[in-house]
């Protein structure tokens, strides 16, 4: 994989030994927006949920008027009122029914949900003027097509840039960059379908104008598979049912519920998630005492072959198409039966109680909690290696997107919170895979822990040690800018 | 739906207002299969398995000699053993290599794993010869035939003949009923392709020599999607994750190990199912006292609405293909993931202890245990009838499976025991659905509960109470043998 481009620098980066091709951001860029998007008069963001409304501002606060960017929304949706209350407006073709601001743009950023895109989608094809760049955050609507054996429209370009955190990360860091330059959320990007011949560039550009530090090429596809299996395993059902497991371990095991709440959910989101996030795996591991090294490697070890073996199978579920039908079928399901929330069980209101109460000094880090998170995060990076995914985005979906973007709004509000709040398609796979964390964890990695050290492989710890994923975590926390995202 | 014998005496029943047509069973019926499978010189009954080896045995005892009954497997399986101590011998031609004895037989039941048939169905067909009668104890097949658009051969009758209970009921059963005649399980049968017009007796034959207290239509299609669906929900998965969830809750609540086990699982596989059996699930909720069947109505409700949600999404995983799609790729990732067993977890561990030390008669009759169950259960009950399926396969594929085989089993053994030693589509689904039955109670149900009564809908209970499925599980009961399984 490879890509040129005219406008911007692209870089070459060394990742574990591999050579990837990469886009620094940054304000400085600013002025070569507008070059970069030669031919484009409109920018139409179409929807107001997380991407689009942080995507929306950040694009038009970086263009700063030199490209018009209009939202487009359904008629009488309820969002009007906030897009209004951001600035955009109908008056000045700012804002409008979505289907005219389709009609109307050279570049269409398709950011309403999943379900709306299947829904929606041959009615959004036939709208689209030929020459259109179309654009995409997320690859689902090429998992959906696939599945179908159909196809976008051949006369426009098919890009995706797509930010590696939560909407309200990409709004939240791109503000706190004004401080601080190239603060924001890496993007991968890749060029589906270029009949302009300036999808490169125009793809680029839609990055380096939400504020993205790094942009890294990946394909469609490959985006939509490390993108569904993430949300399903570490970045959210995995770390959602890593804690529950632990917490009820550590209730078992005589603690009190507070503190269990603390050595699990808050271990995790806190110090653990901190300390990843500068750095590295690595710099975890060797923060930790003799003993407690000895306990993280038992804990991670006896995790790994848990975590390996469900991000497998989400990782084939996903590919096979089963998932996204699954995801589908459920829309249907919605309107009888609504998604209830996850924050009222026990563990959860547990946590309320704690945050309120919260010393972030005093929060543990934990050897065993972080030997389990670890291990069930590796096995999903150990899957993508195996599938053959750019380093790029394996050490983003797996560990940039949990540690820098979810884990600290998790931390902000509860882990619960943010699965209760996500985009549909995240929401219905946190439901529907944290448990099997939970279980399998409960039913083999504890138990093995329990019958000591001889029981426990620690192959999977001794590959972690030498692994290649330090490196490229090293490389990319060079480009890192230096600044954590900060959430109330 | 309706068909015509000239061997056995069809019987109309009048179930909740509907008749439907079936055969009643009974070993005064044995000297009229002769007849029945005129034509049939030799069955092969192919794989030795639970159902397998069960089936064999029972069709070789029934037909004494009058029929040959032989057994097919793979080269080299290590079931050759079995079924040689079991009496079948290459010497008379009564066990031997599988496509040798399919090619023999007039009527081949294909009794191997959901896997093995996909795997080799194929060279089955190829080797099928027309006019031989093809029968299957499962719907599987043709499921995953469907998913493929492929067929059956043409040339071939296509017969289900599916006992409502495992493959080890089946036998125990048949067994006592040499002392009480009828004692058996019950089964539905369907004729799926019929070349030679003796499809229906040739199918009849079958169940009734299985002990087949008395046999029920259906289609193979609506077999396969109650049948897949009911294991993944009340059957297997669901009663796994109700308990689970309800063992967490008593402890949670203080109280002991060894109790919280008792008033969750002992009451389900306990007291609960025998009542249900012998009394209906009005029968059960009678037997409470005006206290308890307030606590028993509030649970219900609480519980169906959960039950629901994720039955009808089990039946949309179902009849979409997804699972059966799921059950292919699992199976291909068993060789480096093989099951772990679920049994090794404190609440198993802690049964094992209680199961030990039971005193049966002290096991307690939960109004909150049966609440929750009976509610879970009815919304299998309610999710069939809304999907227009017989009232005989929804009330044998609902209550009495459960409660005349599968808890039995459970009871002696512990669910974790038969979960761990079901076939693999089915531990495939029990594992994949138990710990969703087990999160959305926790999440949904039991914070209601605690709530207080006014946060929850009465509406589920009320339906209860008038409900169809009890004047059909009354014809149901008076069709039963007065016979127990014995389960050591």
């Amino acid at each position: 994989m490879d890509f040129e481009t005219t406008v911007f620098e692209k870089e070459y980066i060394e990742l574990g030994g591999r050579r990837e091709a990469i886009v620094r951001g940054g304000r400085h860029l600013f002025d070569r927006l507008p070059h970069a998007l030669a031919g484009v008069g409109q920018i139409g963001v179409i929807g107001w949920g997380p991407q689009g409304s942080a995507q929306a501002q950040n694009l038009r606060d970086s263009l700063n008027g030199t490209v018009k960017v209009a939202v487009g929304l359904r008629s009488g949706s309820r969002s009007f009122e906030a897009a209004r209350a951001a600035g955009f407006r109908e008056e000045d073709g700012t804002l409008g029914e979505m289907f005219e601001v389709i009609a109307a743009s050279d570049m269409v950023l398709l950011l309403i949900s999943d379900a709306a895109q299947t829904d929606l989608h041959e009615k959004i094809f036939a709208t689209l003027r030929p020459g259109t760049t179309l654009g995409l955050s997320h690859g689902f609507l090429l998992g959906y097509l696939a599945d179908r054996n159909e196809t976008f429209p051949a006369e426009v370009d098919v890009v995706g840039v797509c930010p590696k955190g939560m909407g309200a990360s990409v709004r939240a860091l791109y503000l706190q960059g004004a401080e601080v330059n190239g603060a924001g959320i890496n993007a991968s990007f890749a060029v589906h379908q270029d009949v302009t011949g300036h999808a490169v560039d125009r793809a680029l550009a839609w990055s380096v104008a939400l504020g993205a530090p790094y942009t890294f090429q990946t394909t469609l596809r490959s985006e939509y598979l490390s993108d569904l299996t993430g949300e399903r395993a570490i970045l959210a059902a995995g770390v959602h049912g890593v804690v529950e497991s632990l917490f009820r371990r550590y209730r078992e095991n005589g603690m009190r519920d507070e503190e269990a709440f603390r050595l699990s959910a808050e271990s995790v989101t806190g110090p653990i998630s901190k300390i990843i996030s500068r750095d590295g795996l690595r710099g975890l591991y060797e923060r930790l005492s003799e003993d407690d090294r000895s306990v993280f490697a038992q804990a991670y070890a006896a995790a790994y072959p848990v975590g390996l073996e469900l991000t497998h199978e989400i990782y084939d579920e996903v590919e096979s198409g089963n998932e996204i039908r699954s995801v589908v079928l459920a829309g249907k399901r919605l309107g009888r039966f609504p998604m209830g929330k996850i924050d009222q069980s026990t563990m959860w209101q547990v946590g309320q109680k704690v945050r309120g109460n919260r010393a972030e000094s005093e929060i543990p880090l934990s050897p065993f909690t972080a030997g389990i998170y670890c291990g069930v995060l590796m096995a999903q990076v150990d899957t993508f290696l195996a599938k053959g995914h750019p380093y790029s985005e394996i050490a983003n979906e797996s560990v940039i997107e949990a540690v820098d973007s979810l884990n600290p709004y998790m931390h902000a509000r509860g882990i619960a919170y943010l699965v209760d709040n996500c985009s549909t398609t995240a929401r219905l796979g946190a439901r529907k895979w944290a448990s099997r964390f939970d279980y399998l964890l409960t039913q083999l990695a504890y138990p093995a822990m329990d019958q000591g050290a001889a029981a426990i492989d620690l192959a999977p710890f001794t590959a972690f040690e030498d692994h290649v994923i330090h490196d490229i975590l090293r490389v990319c926390a060079e480009m890192r800018p230096p600044v954590d995202i900060f959430v109330e």
